[in-house]
């Protein structure tokens, strides 16, 4: 071993994770640009304040009262309703993905998803020695079903990654992918990662819907976005009680603090605050679409809160021509593409102007 | 594969955790019994608040602030000081272990302790897929150097775990032990968990100190118990940054949420408050200790906030004893020995009233 004794797999590896970058117009994480009012944050503090009263208690290793205020929201988006054993919470969705794969992926196992998709899928994958497998998504970044059906049941993983919509493409699965995926992976979970889930178009239902029908469905929603509480990392799943069962074998205890409950709990009950900015981004995404479409460019349709463009020769060059002009988007996804996150209509206006002007410029076409 | 897919080696395993029972006198988790006051409760809230304002965003993934503040402290322990570059936080002690634990061991590595040590240890290990190799201490529970050094240099163990004060039993390792250990360890790392690090006896030496001399030693530190704060999850370490830099690659990205690095701010700023009940508790424990040893019970010397005394012939008979007259304690630890958590003067009182009642009862003896 040479010091320090990394595993040799990760040696000379990047931490994950885009630039955090100090500028004016931040639309590269798909972060939701508007903050809690001053009432929000005013009751985030009182329970927070009452949780610190015991912070030299361990907090509920169950976290009971959350898992319930959470399955109440998730049953808005189904007529059977969601109990709160259905439900497990971690710190951020990733962390409900590393759990997923610690208790049924690992060491002689196949996870799998389809690219282009989530960059931190494959890391999940190795940081817990699960073989990590991924078919291909069509040109228009669509799920071609008779393919990934056949690719399923070739590879047999025991958990198959779906987001819903996808990231970084924004495409949603078509309403009958869910059923037919569940039935191709047999006993092998499919998790639908619905992280961008609020997002979606009128029309396009929620995986919620089906866990009745699949016991091996998980969907997995996250605070982060919609809900614009990317820094309180709440993340949570949806999904039959043994699954959540087996998740606890693998979960640290007591993984989620007395003031993460606390914050997420008093974020619930602001949430028709929290998700009211959901339609304007909505239409803001749309908007963007077409102005980046009206420009030439080529755009991934979106049911998320971003938007996934290209193509140029010279990705890097355009990226950095916006952060010249005060504007941080991502360098993500295929090659010549770039992502940006949908922000206040100020800010999309700051966007397009650099934009224009980085593309008047012929900067990487 | 059978439902829920979870892996063979987990099926039908029980999820680590003490009953979460709601009992009057809890002294099963070593929990620090003296809760925050309304002025830092208040502060907490006020730094919770102004971070709950941009909750939207993403909290600091490198989390400077936080690890700026926790190296001060740190600089308490050693007159060579500790950077922020040493240092790397996560959400408990035990995410930091199991982040050493993805990075350095993993498939074909093997992480090692002494029984008998932390029962979460070997967790760690099964959930990263490390071979576990476990030597045993003394009877008195004091660790054999000659024998460790040796199983050490036999094993070549990636990494070595090595709790002081030990956990459930209260033992420290001598002065000379850390650096004999980081000797028989090459370049695979020397843990030292100084989980109950500030309950030490005069005289007990930090293993802090000893940083710039090895550069495969990481300390490790938690907030849980003599700073009074397990409600709110904060673990770090002290280590050569090439060490933080390799947990870099494996971390979940913006781990640390924004609330938690807000209230560990704020109760790093009432440190000499939150610690200043450490003394009183030592002092306890020191007089618990006595009172066992008089009852002609066996009692484990301890530098940490609890003792664990024994032996029974039938523990549990005596750990439902206690929980019948209200006063939880904990069943850990080799077989025949339980262990008791220091709790303020009046919660010891009725720990000894109900320990006289039930030994009168010839229960489990």
């Amino acid at each position: 071993m040479s010091f320090p004794p990394i595993r040799e797999e990760l040696r000379g590896l990047q931490p994950y994770g885009a630039p955090q970058l100090d500028v004016p117009v931040q639309l590269n994480t798909n972060e939701n640009p508007y903050g809690p009012s001053a009432a929000c944050a005013d009751d985030i503090a009182a329970s927070v304040r009452a949780a610190a009263l015991t912070l030299n208690r361990y907090p509920d290793r169950e976290h009971v009262e959350l898992r319930t205020a959470l399955a109440a929201y998730l049953s808005r988006d189904t007529p059977h309703g969601v109990t709160t054993e259905q439900v497990w919470a971690a710190n951020g969705s990733n962390e409900v993905m590393l759990q997923l794969l610690q208790a049924f992926g690992g060491p002689g196992r196949t996870a799998m998803s389809f690219a282009p998709t989530y960059s931190m899928y494959p890391e999940y994958a190795r940081d817990t020695s699960t073989a990590w497998v991924q078919g291909r998504r069509a040109d228009d970044f669509s799920l071609d079903l008779d393919a990934a059906r056949e690719a399923i049941e070739r590879e047999q993983p025991s958990v198959v990654l779906l987001p819903s919509p996808n990231n970084p493409t924004g495409t949603a699965l078509p309403p009958e992918a869910v059923g037919l995926l569940c039935k191709a992976a047999g006993d092998g979970l499919v998790v639908v990662d619905e992280a961008y889930g609020e997002f979606r178009r009128a029309g396009v239902p929620s995986a919620v819907e089906l866990l009745p029908t699949h016991r091996n469905l998980v969907v997995t929603r996250t605070m982060s976005k919609a809900f614009a509480a990317a820094g309180l990392r709440l993340g949570y799943l949806a999904a039959d009680p043994a699954i959540c069962d087996a998740i606890r074998v693998v979960r640290l205890p007591y993984h989620l603090s007395a003031v993460t409950q606390a914050t997420a709990l008093a974020a619930l009950r602001h949430a028709p605050e929290l998700l009211g900015k959901v339609d304007e981004l909505r239409v803001e995404r749309d908007a963007t679409v077409s102005w980046l479409r009206e420009q030439g460019l080529t755009v991934a349709d979106s049911d998320a809160n971003f938007a996934l463009f290209g193509t140029f020769e010279d990705r890097h060059a355009v990226w950095q021509g916006l952060l010249d002009r005060g504007v941080l988007i991502r360098e993500v996804g295929p090659d010549g593409w770039l992502r940006v996150s949908i922000g206040t209509p100020d800010e999309m206006m700051s966007f397009k102007q650099a934009m224009a002007e980085t593309l008047q410029m012929e900067v990487g076409r």
